[in-house]
C-alpha cells in the first residue's frame, strides 16, 4: 500500500461545491487502496479578508496576533473538507499544523520548518482514516506559539510531510496543468513538461515561475521526494519534479527545458562610486542588514581618469524605496556621485540541464535577441541558467523569440516553463 | 493588584469598530492596576455562518469536525482583538482553548470543563501582558482533539478560568445593563437588580431567564467567584451574583426577587396510563436514554373504578416530535390509551430566597393569576421557586399581574429576573 501526500491550493477549495470535488477526488484516491494525507490552504480569498480585518483593528497588527488570525483560514477549509469526505462514507481526521507536529522556527510571518513529528497523523493514517493537514502553519519549537511558513507556506508544508511520513510522492494540486516552456499566455505554443529536474525547477521558481515556491523544491531535493504538479480541474498527467530526467525516453535531453520571466523586479544603479576595496561589501551588507533579497549585481570597469565606477543591480520592486533610502544615507560615507532608480526592467531566464553539455547557448540566446531587437542591459549566469535584463516592454517579445530560437516549439521536445506577474 | 476576568459576548465584538471600542474597555481596566484576563466569544454571526458552511459540505456534519470549524471563530475574535490593544499600547496574547489550559470531555459540541491548567495564562500575566482567550472551546483529555463547550459556553469558560486564577471577579459583559426584575419588554417597570444570590439565578436560567448559562452559575457557585454581569455598552454597574444577598442594605429582603418566563417548552400528556409500579419509570428512563431533558412532570390521581392514570410531562419544544416517538413505541409494552401533544403552554416562574420564611407567597401568586383569568395547568415548585404553566397567550398577562402583586413595581425594592423565548 503506498502513501500520497495531496495538497490543495485555495482556489481549489473556493466554496462548499469545490470542496465537495475535491473531496471526491481525495476519496477515489483513498478507495484505489492507497494511504492519504492532504494539505489544504485556506478557501479562496479568506486570507486577504482576514488581513483585512486585520488592518481595520490595527494599521501595524502584530506578528504573534497575525499568525494567530491568519490560521483561522486553514482551520475552516480542513474541517469542511473532512466533513465532506466523511459524507461520501471514509473518516477523515483534520489536524491543525501544530497538531501534524509541524515544528518551526519562532519568526512569525515567515518562520521555517525545522523538525516534522506526525505521530497523530500516522496514528490516523494506522487506523484507516485520511488525515486532513492545514497548510502553511506551524508551532514555534521554543515559545510554543502559532507560526506561519510565508509565501509557498501549504506547498512547504506539504513536501515536508511527505518527506517525515516517507511518502511515495508529493501532488501539488494547482489550477494549470503542470509546468510550461514558458508562459501560455505568451507563448501559445508553449507545451506542457512531463517532468524537469530539482535544480532546473529551482532555477524556474528563482527566475519567476510561480507554479511552486523555491522552499518547497529545495526541500523535496534535500530528501529526494517527487512533487507531481497537477490540475484539480482534470485528472491529467500533470509535470513530475524529480532528480534526474527520466532515461531512455523517446527524446533527446532538450538543452533548454523552459523559459522563465519575471516583471516584478527594479534595478538601482549607483553612478560614481569610488572603486576601493570594501566599498561593495558596505553597500550591500547595508541592504542585507536590512532583509532585502538583492537578485543580480553587475560592476562596471572603472575609468581609468576617474578611478570611479559604477555599481547597478535588481531586487524586488515592493522593496525599491527602502532600497533606495538605505544606500541614499551611506552618500556621505562612501562618497558616490548619484542613485538610479528604473523600475521598467524585465528579467528574461533560460532554464535547461543540457546547458552543461552545449556550448554555444549564450551565442545562440543572444542572436536572437538582437534580431528580436531587445537591448540587453544585464546579463548572469549559473551552470543551468542565463539571465538577462531587457526593457519592461521588450520582455514578452523576447520570451516567444528565445522559446523559438531554441525549438522549443516543435512538438518533439518536452521541456520547461513559465512565470510571470501577477501569477 | 487584583486580578479580573473579563467576558464579551459576540454582539460587543461583531466587527472591527466594536473590537477597538472593547479594545479601549480593557485596556482602560488594565491602566486602572489591575491584571485582565479577557475571554472572547466569536464575531457576530460568525459561528451561523460556519455552521451554514457545515451544512453546505454535510447534511450530517461529523463531531469532531464541526468542533474544529468552529473554534475557528473565536481564533479570529481573540486575535483582532489583542491586535487592537497592542495598537493601544499594551501588550495582549491570545491563546486558544488548549493553549489556555481548558481541558474538557471529549463529547463533541458539548463538552464538559474537567480541569484548567492556565499555566500560559499566568505566564503572560506575570509580564504584564493581557491575556485574551477564546471562549466556548477546550481540548479532550483523552483524545487531545479541540472541543466546544456548547451554549453558553464562553460564561462558562470565563468563569472556570477565574476560578482557577482566583479573580476577584468575572465580569460578563452582554447588550443589557443586568439581571431584571422581568423581562423589560413585557413589564416595563421592571427593575435591574443589584444583586441576587447564586441559587437564585440558577432557579432564574433554568426557569427562562436567559442573561447567564446555568453552567456558569453553577460553577460560579462551587468557587464562590462573584460574576458581575453588566453592559459593554455603559459603564453602569450592572448585577452581581453572589453567595448571599449583601446584608446591612437599606431595605428589606424580598420575597420574590425576580419573574422568569419560558415560552419554549411543549407538553406531552399520556392518557390512561396502568397505574402500577415501574410504569413512570420506564416512560422517563427511554426519555433519559434518548438525552432529552424533562421539565415539569404531573400525576393524576388514578380513577378508583379504571386503575388509570394521566401523567404529564414539559420538555423544550424542539424535543417534542423525538419525545413523543419514543413514548409512542412504549404503547404496546405499557398499555396506555393515547398521547396529547400541547406546544401552546407557557411557563412562569416566581423566584426568591425570601421565600423560605414567608408562608403565604403561594397563595397570593395563585389569587393574582385567579384575578388576571390565568387558568394554572401544572404546578411545581422548589424551596425558593414557584412555576406554573399556562397557556402561551396568557404568559404576559400572567408576569404583569405577579409582579404587581408582589410589589416589584415598586421604586423600594431591589429584586430580580426575566427571560422570554428568543432572547
Amino acid at each position: 500500500m503506498g502513501l500520497i501526500v495531496q495538497k490543495y491550493g485555495g482556489s481549489s477549495v473556493a466554496n462548499a461545491e469545490s470542496i465537495k470535488r475535491v473531496a471526491a477526488r481525495i476519496a477515489a484516491t483513498k478507495r484505489s487502496g492507497q494511504q492519504v494525507v492532504v494539505v489544504v490552504s485556506a478557501m479562496g480569498d479568506t486570507t486577504d479578508e482576514l488581513i483585512d480585518l486585520a488592518n481595520q483593528v490595527s494599521p501595524m497588527p502584530n506578528g504573534r496576533e497575525l499568525d494567530m488570525l491568519l490560521t483561522a483560514g486553514e482551520r475552516i477549509s480542513m474541517a469542511l473538507l473532512a466533513m465532506a469526505i466523511s459524507n461520501l462514507g471514509l473518516e477523515a481526521r483534520s489536524f491543525t499544523g501544530s497538531q501534524a507536529g509541524i515544528i518551526t522556527t519562532s519568526t512569525h510571518g515567515r518562520a521555517r520548518v525545522i523538525d516534522v513529528t506526525p505521530s497523530r497523523i500516522q496514528e490516523a493514517l494506522a487506523e484507516g482514516a485520511i488525515a486532513i493537514v492545514a497548510g502553511f502553519q506551524g508551532v514555534a519549537q521554543d515559545t510554543k506559539d502559532i507560526t506561519t511558513l510565508g509565501r509557498g507556506g501549504s506547498d512547504t508544508t506539504a513536501v515536508a510531510l511527505a518527506a517525515a511520513l516517507e511518502a511515495d510522492v508529493c501532488e501539488i494540486y494547482t489550477d494549470v496543468d503542470g509546468v510550461f516552456s514558458a508562459d501560455p499566455r505568451i507563448v501559445p505554443a508553449a507545451r506542457k513538461l512531463k517532468s524537469v529536474t530539482y535544480e532546473e525547477m529551482l532555477e524556474l521558481a528563482a527566475s519567476g515561475a510561480k507554479v511552486l515556491h523555491l522552499r518547497c523544491v529545495e526541500y523535496a531535493r534535500r530528501f529526494n521526494l517527487p512533487i507531481h504538479v497537477r490540475s484539480s480541474f482534470s485528472n491529467l498527467e500533470g509535470t513530475w519534479v524529480v532528480k534526474d530526467q527520466p532515461e531512455g525516453g523517446d527524446m533527446e535531453q532538450a538543452i533548454i527545458s523552459g523559459i522563465a520571466h519575471d516583471k516584478s523586479e527594479a534595478k538601482i544603479t549607483i553612478v560614481g562610486v569610488p572603486d576601493r576595496a570594501g566599498v561593495a561589501a558596505r553597500i550591500f551588507q547595508a541592504i542585507a542588514d536590512n532583509d532585502i533579497n538583492i537578485d543580480m549585481i553587475v560592476q562596471n570597469v572603472s575609468a581609468a581618469a576617474t578611478g570611479l565606477t559604477d555599481i547597478s543591480f535588481t531586487l524586488p520592486r515592493a522593496e525599491g524605496s527602502r532600497a533606495t533610502g538605505i544606500v541614499q544615507k551611506l552618500q556621505g560615507e562612501i562618497g558616490f556621485q548619484s542613485i538610479q532608480y528604473d523600475d521598467q526592467i524585465g528579467k528574461l531566464s533560460l532554464i535547461g540541464a543540457g546547458m552543461r553539455s552545449h556550448p554555444g547557448v549564450t551565442a545562440t540566446f543572444f542572436a536572437a535577441m538582437a534580431d528580436a531587437g531587445v537591448n540587453i542591459e544585464m546579463i548572469s549566469t549559473s551552470e543551468i541558467r542565463i539571465s538577462i535584463v531587457c526593457r519592461e516592454s521588450d520582455v514578452e517579445r523576447a520570451v516567444k523569440a528565445a522559446h523559438t530560437a531554441f525549438d522549443l516549439d516543435a512538438d518533439q521536445i518536452e521541456a520547461v516553463v513559465y512565470g510571470g506577474s501577477g501569477r
